[in-house]
Parts: structure tokens; C-alpha cells; sequence
């Protein structure tokens, strides 16, 4: 008797099951451009810092966008929970690691402070730099236009898993469209996976979406919920909603991966699969001047019910300028970012990210079974 | 020379291989139910716990139905060989793990004393609870009449593959269309693995079928006979067998998926799978209040001459009503897993456990591939 | 432009990749038969020791026989290079391990006494057991008569590749279907694994063939090579060309899964998989009877250029009888084998070996990800 | 909605995911012919050592030359940076490896001398050997023709991509098709990875190409740019070309697996997927005559901005010629690597490399699924 399944499953790949490969012609790394642009809104590279308290304070927002990139302050953390951040960033830091998710449930149930929005909008943009804050779908209708008044220049709208239309009891669903015409800022939603959420998403106007759902170094959705599309696969399927919805619409959207990159080869390959930028969380945590000291930890880990992931020792590995430009002499990949993005779009022949979105892919074995010396025992 | 094989082999697979895709639109969990009915007996949570004696005591049976799901008692086990069980359980609890297996060997070698199967469906039937027991093919023709006759709503019948036609030299297959003639309660028969198999024990009239051979955790048939198949492909298998019987007689039959399931997030991909419930033995043996004291093990585990499986630690995790319904601050997926299953059911936007059958799912990387650590204990 | 590749490559498996589906009908174990025929010789098992010195001395194969199963004796190791070999098995064991291969190569280059072969062959001979002698093909022409004369029963041909045409420079290649035609016992000859070569073989009238390059444990043939087929592909391929060479010439060619194999599951997916028979050295060697006393070691491992393998520590786990019967306390599938033949044969309803060529097998994940107790850290 | 992507990924394999099936007919190793021919220069056996420092001395191509094959040196290493290069060996072996990557990138910065060019060469000439340099492609054209005037008789150019076609700010890019108007011996020219750059390569006149991007162990180009085929995939697609080219001009360019292999096996399966020879680092950098004295490490280790690998302790394995040919007492493939590959090419009836070609391959488990303890060093 033939075999009869319930449904059929696609294989999905995430950045370890995939490589670049080189391009029929290469180019100098000097002769490449990293340019990101958001609504009206133009980025020297691609790299966004993810809302995360232990990566983005209002200072590291600004050191961001003087390297060029963007910080996206978080609007439901702890800055604006309280008036005085830093002694509770302390408290999380020096917690034993078997008590610290019980903390973060604790500390992150105060409630926001709407005038802390305000405030820490204009710290950031006081310093010149561009400003973007994120929020939580339940929250965004209410409190963003108070961002935005005080000078917000983007809103990102996030939850793990955001689409056009949700469903609920106790509030009305957000309506985006509405929401564009009323902040008359770029928008930012996520996250999103599928073609079809990325599509129905863009039809809304809004001008980015933030791929990926549970791929995260501080989250733990796959095994606590199950949900989950590897990174290679989410941003091949977005980034083919936007190419349709640009074909049809004349309108491009960004298309930012968000999560689970670690190391320059991710975020190439992330780029290679259609991402025009990048979200990273963990190896900007590890810079000197974030707010983490080595630490971070995500927003779902603090749910008071069911907590996913927890507060992770990441290190501190160097200076943010030596994470995004080097020079290094560390050889893993994790420093350097932007030198690594250009040397790729150099072997691949891709003067602009754009380009970059043309290089082949191929599905590839582990890298140890590669990469590492092996040494055969009994 | 183009090749020749003997046979053909399909791709099959388990929890640890798939993930569950996001769906189109997105609900709160407060929206969602996730009713599960056998026969006629309706229950809140699609929960079953499996009839292992380090998992199930009729006390243990008793809380699961003030839980919302139900406890299956094993018929043929410590609590019906022994007027006092408890001793017993302290003497396999207390054994060197070298010594355990032989043990076990040997206190399941006591007979089966008929007259407590009554009084320990009584035992639980005093509380108040939905009783269900389960007992082999070899012995439900004598035995579960009895067990019925005493109280019992639900009649498991369960070996490590069972098949609507089986042959033996020393006893008369059970024809299961007469033992549902016979006694009057739902019955629900495992395990089985295939679309065939599971539409031929549905033809006989049976009320529910338990799917997987050789996933749990406290089992080696798949090591010791090579015999098994991954629960993923499992379920969809016999998932697809109950649309068809369904479509063609009207009668829905309930397809539990049995074995191999530790956290939320395999209990998600096992309903995502087809599953209208799980059955769970290691979870729920890391409760307080199971008999267990932390240890759990199979029936196949104590064979007189081809154990499969032994005595594994599995440690205390919390209390039952933790274990399924939080709150926690465990972040491992392996507490509140009512919470998880309705985390999932929001973000596929399913209000009910049909619903989620809808879900789409990929074959996605180990997820150790994204940026964890894993660590694989006992 | 589209990929251009110099040749195409299918995908093989191994044992660890498949696990057997239960059958539509299941049936007690008591009700199988285990039978094997090699040429006009039958035997109650299907189970063959291998020609290793560790697994089989003259005393081995008559408790091989004694069990219902084979033991070969290799007439080209120590049972023939030393009127003693006893003093020079206690050598190759209490050798430290960085020494021992130069040390197998020197003593495996001693010559052949080749009246130490009939001798014994007679030791065997005279237990009453069927006795089975190995030869590499350079030899088999001129030393296989002399045991033939002696009373063996059956000759095995054996070298890493075997071909029905060996080209050489320094001996004429060795015809099959003039050595049958000499010979006049039933002739076993291995390894191979693929159909072209197996069918080439089974055209020259030899009985049996042994399937397997590469697979075992005391070999690195691949490593050092690159050579090698997984052992569940080469079977399904000899298999095929068996049944194509049955159904054309009405002759049925014993296929025998030679090395590998380490547990009931993988002797039950090899004969799923197509073989008669299964022959296993290093379960055996765990055996207290056998001559390696913990030890096992295979000829390649003492080429005197190019050894591939080493000894290999494997431990003594029971008598033959608990490796081939049981009964065990251990529960990793590593004794009662032939119990645990027939329990798989019982679940899918398999009367005979030759049933079980029938059941289906899928491919699966690996075990670890589904029979295992994972524990999540961080 | 049927799923969209942005683009398609196919699946490459490395040499770890590949074996070979043996032939249909077999033959004696001593009937085999390693022989390689680049341009006009014959090579007893098709294996090169790579422009390493810590692999390739002037003494040391001496030797492989002596041996058969041919040794390549770095053009711009230290032996032209430095008159006096072995007390920079010295500080780099003995450099703690914290700090390494910070000294090589360092002494590499010392300009290359190019009156050392011709003198390294004369070196070479002066003992008879064939002398092979390499240079980078920004180097190519100005220093080359120094060391072809010096006696140089292959050119090797050689960056991690190359193509034929390379856009720069600062130099024009090397027209290889004026290149070899200009010197007058064959020219290597690599790496590369795909059929399209491999063919465009091979029209513009040149004798051999290098394959391989990302694979070698001295080497993390794909952890840190995300760029990298694995090596039989590469080598499939490589041969190809060289196949179409051959058939449409009649002129034969060798195809030279650069990287990755560090067995006998991993050499038969380079040549097995179509390579004409193979260039190795780490084993020969194991021997006991390389200048790295039991160290290793490549050009890209010590880019300044970007280093991708560091120096690796691969320690002293033997002597060249037991590494080449053996004897050995040494089973894990890493020793007579020549009659490891007459062995494969008697297992697969192959007379000559051309004739391995023809050898089938399959996908392959992980060898460790198949009863082996593998143990991961450095």
C-alpha cells in the first residue's frame, strides 16, 4: 500500500547548511557599497543593533549611527520602566544564573513609564543620531506617536510573530495602514518567515520587515513552542514577496534578517539570501560599550507564564568600532563585520548589496566536516 | 551499470527534524481551546499520561483528571501484581543501576492478581475521575471485563506493535469488533505506525489509536530489534488514515500520539503532525507526585530474556500542575506545556486543536546548527 | 548558467540511517523460523563468525556449530602460520597499543604452513561441526584443495574487493567457475557491493556472497582508501541482482551482510534489507570463548605497507550462548541477537527470513535524536 | 499559498560525505600509473605541495621533486621578505598561540625583496628540481617574469577566488591570456569552484587550475566571509569544465584539488570526482623535513584587517617519504598516501588516474555512524 502523509513538509536552511559561492568576476573590496536605505532613510551599512536591553542604550544607539548603522532602543525595557536603568542593569548582571530568570520576570513586570518615551528619544537624538524605537504590537497604537512627537525618526512594530491580521480579546488588532498614516515616520514590523505574511505585510505601506522567528542565541521558541523557520529559508521567502510586491508596486521594502547571526559568514549569507540588511543582537551585546557588560537576554525570556530563553553570558570582545570595521586579530569571524561583507561582495563580484542578492547559494555540509583539522583515534 | 535496489526507502521524520510554520493571521492564546474527545468522554487538554508505573499510581490518575486530561493506569503492572505497590517501587528506586534491569526482571515476574484490577479502578473512580486502564492483547479478553465491570470508562489495549490481525500458536488473536461488542467503553488501541495499519484497527470500531514504536525515552526496541519509525511520520501517516476513515464513515477517531515527546514544543509538532493528543510518560514522571520519585521505565524494559529499555533518572521537575500549567521560570520547554501548546496554537492563528492540523511545517537543521549549546545527559 | 557536474552521485545508506516499519499483520516470535541454506548446507541461524583471529579459533567454530550457526576459520592467519598460536595470541593482546600494528605485521608475516591447514580443518571436523575455511584469492587455487581434502565443508574467497576478473601481473587472476568445478563443496566468495558485480560473481556458480566494503569496526578501509559502500545500500543493490539471477536461472545465491553489524537492530535491518545471512566479527570476539580474549583484529590491519585497522579493544560481554540467545539483563541490543531476529520478524509478521525481505524500511533520523534522553543546557 | 523562494539552493558535498564504490573488475596496485602531466612537465605521482611557508622551503621542493611530485613556493612569503627567513620561522613557531595571528600579521608586512625572487628559484634549479613559485594576482605581473628569468619553470597564481576577469581601483586586472604570451611555461592559476570560471579560465590559455575555496584546515574564509564549496562538488563541477574544453579544443588543462584533504582517502575521492592531481598542506607540513616544524598556516591567516585561519599545531607525522609512500605502521590514512591511492585504483580497476575518473562515488553516511570512535583535535 502506497504511503499517504497528512501533509507534505519542504526542507528549510539556516546559515550552517549553506555557502556562497564565488562569482564569475571579483572585484576589489574597495570598489564595493554597503548602502541600506529605510523609507527615506539611508544607512552606510546594513547592520542594525536589535532592541535588546543588554545591546542597545540610548548612548549605544548613537555610537551606532556613528558607525554608520542603526540602534533600535527598546521602548518596553527597562529604560523606560525606569528612571534609573543602570542599577537594575546591575542587579540582572550579578544575579546567580539559577535565579536570573525568576529577576527578569520580576523586574521587567514594572510598568512603562510613558514620559520615560519621550525622554529617551530625545537622548538619542540630542547626540545627532538617528533615532529608532521599537514596540510590541499591543502597545505601538498608543504609545508611538509620543515617541514619534519626541523626534522618533523609525518605528519598529515587534512581537516573535507579527502579521497583518491579529486576533484578540482584549484589544483590537493593530491596523498598520492606519498606523502609517497617522506617524508619517518609516515603519518597521516583524517578525515575520513566510512569503505570504512578508507580502500581505508590505500591502499595509509599511517600509521594513524583520525576518525570522526563534533563531536567536537568548531564545528558545522552537523548543518551547515548536514555531520556527531557519534563517536561510525565512529570508529567501521574503525576500521573494518583496521582489513581487516591487515588480507590482514600484515600492521596495527592506528586508532586514533579524536573529541567530554570529559571525560575518551569517550575515553574508543572510544578504546572499535576499536580506538588504541585517539585525544582530548577541555580537553587538559583546562590545565594550553596550549596556550588558558581557550579558544579554530577550524580551520573551521575561514573560511571567512561560519564559523563553534566558539571560546568556556572551563576553566582551572588543570595541564596537573593531566588531563592525576591524583590524583584528581574531580569526572566527566575529569581528570585523563590514570588512567581511565586503571582502564576500568582492569574491562575488557584488559592487552593491543589491548585487550581492545575486550570488549562487549552495546547500553544504557542516563546516567541521570541512573546516577543522581532524584527527582520527581508535 | 544504472543501479538496482532491492527496495525503496522514504525519508521519515521525528520532532527533532521539523518545525512548525507561522500562520497567515495570528491569535491571543486566551482565544484558543484545545478540547480533546475520545469516544464520548471529552476532556479540557489533549494530555494523556502514559501507563508506566513511575509515571501513573491512581492517585496519579486522580490528579491528571483534576488537570483536565487523563491518566492511563497500567493493568498489568506493580499495582495490580502487588497488594502493596509502594515498597516495591522503593526497592526499584533504590537499585544500583547495574543491578536494575535484572530486578526489574524479576518483580514483574509475580503474577497478576485479577481482584485488584478492580480495586484500583475503584480506587480511582472513588475520586471522582474519568478511569482508564490498559492491558495487553494477550490478556484484555479476561482481564478487561473485569476492569470495566469495576468502573473503568476507557480500555487501553497496548503492546509495542499492535496490528488488527495477529498470529500466536498459544492464544486466539483478539478480534477487537467483538471486544468493543463486549464492553461498552471506549477503546483505545497502539501502538501502530502506518496509514494501513491504523485504517484497519479504525475499521474495527475502536475509539482511538496510540501512535510511535520505539521514540521514548525510556525504550531501545529501535538499538535491540532495529524496528521504529520517527514520530513526525508517524502521525502524519495515521493522521491521514483518520481523514479518510473520517470522510468516508462519519466517525472521527482520535489519534494520540504516544512516546518520545519531551518538551512543548514536541507536543506542538505532534498535534501540527495530525495528533488530536499526546501521550506522555518521562514529562509527567518528573512530578512531584508521581510514583516515581524521579525514575521512570517501560513494561518492555523488564522482558525476561530481550529487555529493550531500563530505569533512566529523570529527576523531579516541579508539581503536575506546574509541569502543565506553569507558571515557570524553567526556559527548556519542559514546563507549562498547556501554555506552550496555546503559545503555538496563537501564532498559527488555530482557535482550536483541529485548527492547528493546518499548520504548515518544515524539515528544518538541528537546532543546535543556530547558536546553542547543547549539552546530552542521561 | 546551470550547474555542470562531472558525474552524478546517489545517496547510500548505512544502518544507523533506516529503522524497519512494522508489518500489516504481526505474529508471536515462537511461530518464526530463522533458517539459512548456503549451496546444499543448512543451518538453524543465519548468523556467520567471521575469519578474524580474535572471533574464530578451530574451538569457536565448533560452538558456532553447536549453536546452530558458522564459524570460518581464517586458513591464512595464526591457526596456520604457527603449529602454536596460542603464545602468539597472548603476544598481539598484552601488547601495548602504539606497538601492536608493527607488531601484527610482524607476525602475520610468517608463511603459511600449508599442513597446518588440514590439521585444522580435521580439529573441526572431528567436533562434528561443519567446517568453513577462508582463503584471499591468491591462495584459494592452490591451498583451498587441501582443505577440501581434509573434510571442509564450505570455502570462503575473501579480500577486501573481490571480482568475478582480477587483473594481476604476478599470478594469473583466479576463475570461480574452474575452482567450483575442483572443489565440489559449496563456495562462498566476498566482498562486494553492487549489483553488477554480485550478479558476475552469482553467473560463475559460486553458493554465497559476502556483502560489505569498508563497514567494520577493526577496518579503515575508507578512511584510508576512500573506498566503501554503507552497508544497507550494498545489500539492497546484492539483493536485487539475487532476485533478478533467482528469476532467470531458478538458482538461489545465499547474500551474506559481512561486517558492520553491532546489534540485533542492525542484524534485523540487514536481512530487511535483503541478506540471507549476516556475518559478524566483533560481537563474536566479546564472546569469553573466543580466542582474542577481549581483542579483535582483522588481516588488513597487518599489511605491511598499508595497514588499515588496528586491534581493537572490544571487551568480553557473555558466553556465544547469551551473545546468540540470551538471556540478558543489557538492554543495547548486543546480546540474544537471534531473540531479537525473531521479535522483529514477530513484528512484521515475518514467518521466515525470507518474509522479512518483505518488510519496509524508511530512512531516519538518527537515533540520538529520538531514543535518547536530551537534556537542554544552556 | 504554494511556497515562493528568491532563489534556488542545490547540494554540494565534501569528501566527507562521499565514497567510492570499487569496480566491476580489479587489479593488482603494482599494475597502476599515477602519472600528471601539467603543460609540457610530467610528474610521476599527481601530488603538489602548497605555496605554504610552514609547508614549502627551496629545500624542501627539492625533495618533493626527488620523490615524484612537485613542491610549490610561496613567492611572497618569507623566504622573499626576509634574507635570513629561518630565525622568522623560529619566532613564529615558538610565539604563544594568544598571540600568533597578531605576529604573522606582522612579519608578513615586511615588503616583499624581489632580488631574493630569482635567488629562492636558482635555490630550487641549482639541486635539478623542477621549480614551481606563486605569486598573487596583484603580484603576478610584475614579479613573475623575474622568476621565470631566474629559472622558474611553472607559474602559480594564486589568490582565494580567482577569476578571469578581476575589477580593481588600484591595478589593472591580470589578463592571464598576456600573461602566458609573455612567459613562456606553464601556468597554474587558481581558486576556483564552479564550471563557468573554471572554463572562462581555461580559454585564456592556461595549464592547470587550482580548486578549491574555503576547505583547506589552515583556513577560515567560510566562518568569516561565508564563501565556500565544498571540495567534491567542486571538483565534479571543475572537471566538467575541463571535460567540454578538452572535447571541443583538444587541448587537456589539469585540474588540481587544492585543499581540504588530509587522508589517502581524501586524495582517491579528489580523483575520483575528476582531479588530475592534488595539492596538499597540512600533510606534508607533517613531515619531518618541512620548514614549520610541526606548524602550519596560510597567506590569508595574516591579512591585516581580516585574517581568516591562524597558525595550527599539526605536528611531525614521519618522514616525506613514509608520508608519500610508506611503509607504515600508521592506520588513519595519513601515511603512504601514494599506495593508498594504487590500492583505490586497483579496487576500481583503474590503470591509470585518467581511469579513476571513471569510478563511481555515492553519498555516504558520516563514516562514525558506522562503529568507529572519532575524536576531534586541533
Amino acid at each position: 500500500m502506497p504511503k499517504r502523509l497528512f501533509k507534505e513538509l519542504e526542507r528549510a536552511y539556516g546559515f550552517d547548511d549553506v555557502a556562497i559561492v564565488p562569482g564569475q568576476v571579483t572585484i576589489n573590496p574597495d570598489l564595493t557599497s554597503t548602502k541600506l536605505t529605510i523609507g527615506d532613510r539611508p544607512f552606510d551599512i546594513p547592520f542594525l543593533a536589535s532592541a535588546m536591553d543588554g545591546a542597545v542604550s540610548p548612548h549605544f544607539a548613537t555610537l551606532m549611527h556613528q558607525m554608520g548603522g542603526l540602534g533600535v532602543l527598546n521602548a518596553e525595557g527597562l529604560y523606560t520602566r525606569y528612571e534609573d536603568p543602570h542599577s537594575i542593569l546591575e542587579e540582572i548582571i550579578s544575579m546567580p544564573q539559577s535565579e536570573v530568570t525568576e529577576h527578569l520576570q520580576q523586574v521587567y513586570s514594572a510598568p512603562i513609564q510613558e514620559h520615560l518615551i519621550g525622554q529617551r528619544v530625545q537622548e538619542i537624538r540630542k547626540s545627532g543620531a538617528t533615532c529608532a524605537v521599537s514596540f510590541t504590537p499591543q502597545n505601538t497604537k498608543r504609545m508611538s506617536p509620543l515617541a514619534v512627537e519626541a523626534g522618533a525618526d523609525i518605528v519598529v512594530v515587534q512581537s516573535t510573530v507579527t502579521t497583518a491580521r491579529h486576533m484578540s480579546r482584549s484589544y483590537r488588532g493593530l491596523i498598520f495602514s492606519e498606523l502609517i498614516n497617522t506617524l508619517h515616520v518609516p515603519v518597521v514590523v516583524g517578525n515575520c518567515v513566510t512569503y505570504s505574511v512578508a507580502q500581505e505585510l508590505m500591502e499595509t505601506g509599511i517600509d521594513g520587515i524583520l525576518v525570522g522567528v526563534g533563531p536567536g542565541s537568548a531564545c528558545t521558541t522552537r523548543e518551547v513552542v515548536g514555531v520556527g523557520v531557519p534563517q536561510v529559508t525565512a529570508t529567501l521567502e521574503c525576500a521573494a514577496a518583496r521582489e513581487d510586491y516591487f515588480r507590482r508596486t514600484g515600492r521596495y521594502v527592506a528586508v532586514i534578517t533579524d536573529g541567530g547571526l554570529r559571525t560575518g559568514g551569517d550575515v553574508c549569507k543572510a544578504i546572499a539570501s535576499g536580506a538588504d540588511g541585517v539585525m544582530l543582537g548577541t555580537p553587538f551585546a559583546q562590545a565594550e560599550e553596550a549596556p550588558g557588560q558581557g550579558y544579554n537576554w530577550g524580551m520573551a525570556n521575561a514573560h511571567p507564564e512561560l519564559p523563553r530563553g534566558t539571560r546568556i553570558h556572551v563576553g566582551i570582545k572588543g570595541t564596537l568600532r573593531q566588531i563592525l570595521y576591524g583590524p583584528t586579530s581574531v580569526t572566527d569571524g566575529t569581528q570585523n563585520l563590514v570588512g567581511a561583507l565586503r571582502v564576500a561582495m568582492g569574491m562575488c563580484g557584488a559592487y552593491t548589496v543589491r548585487d550581492l542578492h545575486k550570488a549562487d547559494m549552495v546547500i553544504a555540509p557542516s563546516i567541521k566536516t570541512e573546516g577543522k583539522f581532524y584527527q582520527v583515534g581508535l
